[in-house]
């Protein structure tokens, strides 16, 4: 277990002397985090009644306040007004992106780049901490195989060991090298645990699952972000073996600080200690006291730790010393922030013009977004255009500010997000562009209406339904090739987004049959923030480009795809189902006991209707280009227990352009004492291959890569064969195996 | 502990004495349970192969044979010439009837009336045993909240109080008062366990769950059969944490031995030994060892015991005394049912004749069948219709004699079966009936190969589609009401009958559409074997009476509550979702810390694009009649844990039509240690009312109606307010709450 910081408990003079003058009041006021609420919008930094609360040391940290001065107010307010002039935590949900905003986090993580992954965190601190951030609700780390559930949009999809390798790049990129620099916040993990596994794909929804399944394909994630040191966790909304998270003492205590050695300070969702009242588990005071003792130490929004904490105290239901503990984990974090040193260390008012949405930061979106990008068709070769194409460009999409940043992006601003019409004039202004509306992302008022909560993202049109196809038509006829930017809108996907039916919305569903049916070459450029049911439209001779969303460089990012100046990477991190029927749907399947065989059989494990293969695996993603895959070797046919081992395979870039790959590796281990997936992801690599160029790539396995939990809750490998797969996604096939002693 | 059989192990002399004579090959042979195979077609009673290794001593059951002259030569076989002359166990699924039909489990369970549910055992089991059987693979209590999968059709859908009230009156009805009378048989619980939670609703596939949902809603119907004494469990083909049922010690073992008394035997589901291999446990070997350790007596069909043990025993992988534990079982089972004294006690040839298809069976037949029809919607009292109408009979089910038994009835004749055609002539000779087929069960080609696997069950007409409701719009013409029998063919439901798509096959759809646009009043009879997506049809201005696969008497029954013979009362056991993304949706949900107000709002569990609530709830069905409750009340406001508790409602028939209610309660206990669901279904009483009749209708609560499993795995109740609702379905509102000290 790799602690970057060493401080125990009771091992920081300065934070035990402060707790040593603390009242039992002060202490239960460091446990509270608030959000200023209407204080934004009048112009005042925060509202009233927590301006009071801040000078009456009733306040540990805030959230949803941003800009070195206005902050700076706030922590004046604590510190020059606060009995002991302890300085707020300030807090953000920086989750893809600050101002620069990057895709969607199911977008990044397509890119399989860690070390882009990394950068984009690094940017993202360094922007929030000039506007004087110092602690970001981030990564959101929960594995998710559900796409009806709308927050699949803010993971990295379906697999614990991609999951985990993006958890760790991201806490590096937040917290940097010193948490006391400047350009550094604190990074929290959320949210712990289980919160992808609501229920039928709703979001709050209840989560059952054996603890085996945990340890073995859900909590890796969150345990990667606490072994390279992530300074907090956020507990999740769910219920978990029937006790919700935040009040979860197994899952706090149990798990998280006594194995996994966490160190940090655990704070709840929004109001998530208040909603264990809703969830049955008693009043407000019952369920305070549940969270203090499970382990939760700061409470978000909902001031049940403060308005309680010192009655249960009274009345023996808690310790003065529980509340300390749970204290001196805030102030532990307040200090190694460097607050206690200076608490306007993140207020240099002349930051934010210089670091945030520099040129330098936008590239780096307009890249990451390129990358994220995965082919999933290219009919005859459509894609990519010519720059001084003919090109309808159509679709509800192709010119919408407001629905390029994608989900929970409350620090961006979509009126500077580059339009896909914008990003094609600025790529190839040779090419003669028509563009048309063609449709509305839905014409259902009830439905648009649900989803403009944050404004307008649906704008049904005063043109009839009929008038916007017609118009399309007629772009599309005086062209040579259509592109129809269709999808989701922004709020289609996020929190409290999930739907029953996953497909692309009726509306834009005829637009599309219409424009294959002028039998013209149509490329279809796809946003969503989760995958799509789209037997219908795959089945089309069409390309079809899924760009999530793609965030602030958005329309230059799918134009420099489009045009072909970047041949496109990204690889599916979730799979994509045939139709909602196959939910829950993912490569890690086991293999039953009765196995279906490619043709249907009787009393084989399969469905009357439908192939249990998906439209499209994990790991799937096409290229401009070809790559063949030969040669896969094993340095080693038998290892012990201590042994790494090295798969090698020989990729070939066999097509006309050159272009990056992701080499993945897939493990099964053949026979052991819990049922096996078939395939286990263990290894990638992404390579960059000119055309004609071919390399030889390695991946190693380590004696973890072996390991899972038994029965008894070990992590172990058990000895026996082992078959290593290796090629271009998880239906791979090219297959050799070893021993393990 | 209710166990009716005080025998414990090394208790009963004879067969400790048989077990002191025997080898280990003898042992291991009467752990080997075998079919005929081929036997039965070519007129053989058992396959040469099974014949000699009967008089080998290496079966010590069969399944598959039926009639006591056939089996009488097998028993003779074992008892003539095998050397200790130890009778067979004779086993089947007779899973609803034995040749009297039932409905299928889930429509029967639709009655909520367990005495003639057990009556149907009792009539199952007189007609079994006439016919030679001594031993049932019955009754299948899997809870199931996911109608994708096939096998829901075979169970008591998705409650544990139900389901556990339907498991103890079928145990009971096969095994009846005493083991060895000649009328009587063993049952066999199964599958155990958790096989009705098969992931995506797929046949066969894993399953994963916390043990704290396996006590409190998955096991308790398999307990409730143990604590009536059921003789012998069957385990499941799934996993659970990760190891197969078959092979699951803590299931077997501590769980079903240890904690609940169960002192018969287990036996494995078909191959489920040798499909260890496939789950990735190993070699035969390897999982039959497993299984025996685990607590597996008896291996079906796989002879994974009879090739392995003995080895495994010289290895000392096992011992003989293990091996002795599982055959002791078998043996005991044996004595208890009279083999030893008469190994033919079963087989009287004049039997099948008297018992098997009386009068009064089919007649039970038919009556259980009309209390499982559900009246989901009675559009204008287009139902009953009268007996003098001029009836459009329409659809591909009003005359398929093929599609009446439903699904897994391999003892049943359908060639017996009484069609919807005829049973409108029976019942209303009067009626002028114009037939036509109208639709094609499914147009599918491929689709109907896999249905018909055990014979014609779709048949593509020579008809095209067009002309099928060309003369089905010309009798809808003639006539004064349409009556459509639409929906499932049995094989569309059952084992390996999964489908991810639960809406009326398309060709079918189309028909229904045309009908309801002729404006003549419609009626459609809806049969299927699990609960059928169907809103579009929901919205029509029809009726829909849902019969389910009503066993032999279907047309009889069909007609008897059409014309109003019978009045309908069947309830819901299973949730009928708006659409498949909804799955799982059951009525005992919890309420979550954000639960969805009835409108639309941001941040609560909810879809974009649906209700959280189902088209029809559980316990839901109409009548011809109308019912009203009022005046709930309590004998009680406060009540100490040892205490009951009586909840009173008065029930008015306020309609035109005297009739069969179920009053149900449902239980809330509004604050627990662990997330309690917003309703639990905890007693119900089907009550008869003559038209402008009232009953008050009194419900127990028990001290155990109050207990659930706590984190520890303590079954307890926890003081504080528990909230009563009473009524006519789930949705039931009148409220009362009382106090547990």
């Amino acid at each position: 277990l790799m602690v970057p910081f060493a401080y125990g408990q009771n091992s920081i003079p300065e934070v035990e002397a402060l707790l040593a003058k603390m009242t039992l009041e002060e202490k239960i006021g460091q446990l509270n985090l608030l959000t200023p609420g209407g204080g934004i919008a009048t112009g005042a930094v925060v509202s009233k009644n927590v301006e009071q609360k801040i000078k009456a040391g009733q306040v540990g940290g805030l959230f949803g306040v941003s800009g070195p001065d206005r902050i700076r107010i706030a922590q004046e307010m604590a510190v020059n007004h606060s009995r002991l002039k302890i300085p707020l935590l300030i807090g953000s949900d920086v989750i893809h992106g600050y101002k620069t905003t990057f895709p969607i986090p199911l977008g990044t993580s397509c890119s399989w780049d860690t070390e882009l992954i990394q950068r984009t965190a690094r940017i993202a601190a360094i922007e929030a901490t000039a506007d004087g951030i110092n602690w970001n609700f981030s990564p959101m780390v929960d594995i998710a195989r559900d796409p009806r559930w709308g927050r699949i949009a803010e993971g990295a999809g379906e697999d614990p060991f991609i999951g985990s390798a993006i958890a760790k790049a991201m806490v590096k990129g937040y917290q940097g090298e010193d948490i006391s620099a400047a350009n550094t916040m604190l990074a929290c993990v959320k949210h712990f645990a289980l919160y992808g596994a609501s229920e039928a794909g709703r979001d709050y929804h209840t989560v059952d699952m054996s603890r085996i399944k945990m340890f073995n394909q859900y909590l890796p994630p969150y345990k990667a972000a606490v072994e390279v040191g992530v300074f907090s966790v956020m507990t999740s909304f769910n219920d978990i073996d029937g006790v919700p998270a935040t009040g979860n003492k197994w899952l706090l205590n149990d798990v998280l600080r006594n194995q996994w050695g966490f160190t940090g300070f655990v704070v709840s969702d929004y109001t998530s200690v208040n909603e264990m009242t809703a969830h049955g588990l008693g009043d407000l005071q019952s369920v305070s006291t549940l969270a203090l003792k499970a382990g939760l130490d700061m409470d978000m929004v909902g001031e049940g730790f403060l308005s309680t904490l010192k009655k249960s105290v009274a009345e023996g239901k808690i310790t003065e010393a529980e509340i300390t503990t749970a204290c001196r984990r805030v102030l532990e974090a307040k200090y190694k922030l460097g607050l206690f040193d200076d608490p306007y260390r993140y207020l240099d008012s002349n930051r934010p013009k210089e670091s945030i949405l520099t040129k330098e930061h936008r590239q780096t979106a307009r890249q990451v977004a390129a990358k994220s990008f995965v082919l999933l068709k290219n009919h005859n070769d459509i894609l990519p255009l010519k720059k001084d194409s003919k090109i309808a460009l159509v679709g509800p999409l192709a010119d919408s500010r407001k629905n390029m940043l994608g989900t929970w992006a409350p620090t961006g601003d979509s009126d500077l997000a580059i339009t896909v019409m914008e990003g094609f004039k600025n790529v190839a202004p040779e090419a003669e562009i028509t563009y048309a509306k063609g449709a509305n992302i839905s014409d259902n008022n009830e439905f648009a209406k649900k989803i403009n909560v944050f404004g307008p993202r649906i704008e049904i049109d005063r043109k009839s339904p009929e008038k916007l196809l017609k118009d399309a038509l007629i772009a599309a006829n005086k062209s040579d090739v259509i592109v129809a930017v269709v999808g989701e809108a922004t709020e289609m996907s996020g929190e409290a987004a999930s739907r029953t039916d996953i497909s692309i919305p009726e509306s834009q569903k005829k637009l599309i049959r219409a424009l294959v049916a002028t039998g013209k070459p149509v490329a279809l450029v796809l946003m969503s923030g989760r995958p799509l049911t789209i037997p219908e439209e795959f089945d089309f001779p069409v390309a079809i480009l899924q760009v999530w969303h793609p965030g602030v460089e958005a329309g230059n990012a799918v134009a420099d795809v489009v045009f072909g100046d970047y041949n496109p990477s990204g690889k599916l991190t979730a799979t994509w189902p045939r139709n909602v029927g196959q939910i829950p749907i993912y490569h890690s399947v086991k293999n039953t006991g009765r196995p279906a065989s490619p043709k249907f059989e009787k009393f084989k494990s399969n469905y009357l209707d439908s192939p249990n293969t998906p439209l499209l695996p994990f790991g799937y993603g096409l290229s401009y280009t070809s790559f063949e895959y030969s040669n896969l070797t094993l340095n080693k046919t038998k290892i012990n227990q201590d042994e790494t081992i090295n798969a090698s395979i020989t990729v070939a870039n066999t097509g006309n352009y050159d272009g990056e790959e992701v080499v993945q590796l897939y493990l099964r281990d053949v026979v052991r004492s819990i049922t096996p997936p078939m395939r286990q992801l263990k290894g990638f690599k992404k390579v960059f291959l000119k055309k004609g160029e071919q390399k030889t790539v390695t991946i190693q396995l380590s004696p973890d890569d072996l390991k899972f939990y038994n029965s008894a809750m070990e992590f172990v490998s058990e000895p026996g064969e082992f078959e290593v797969f290796m090629g271009t996604d998880s239906n791979c096939n090219l297959k050799q195996s070893f021993i393990l002693n």
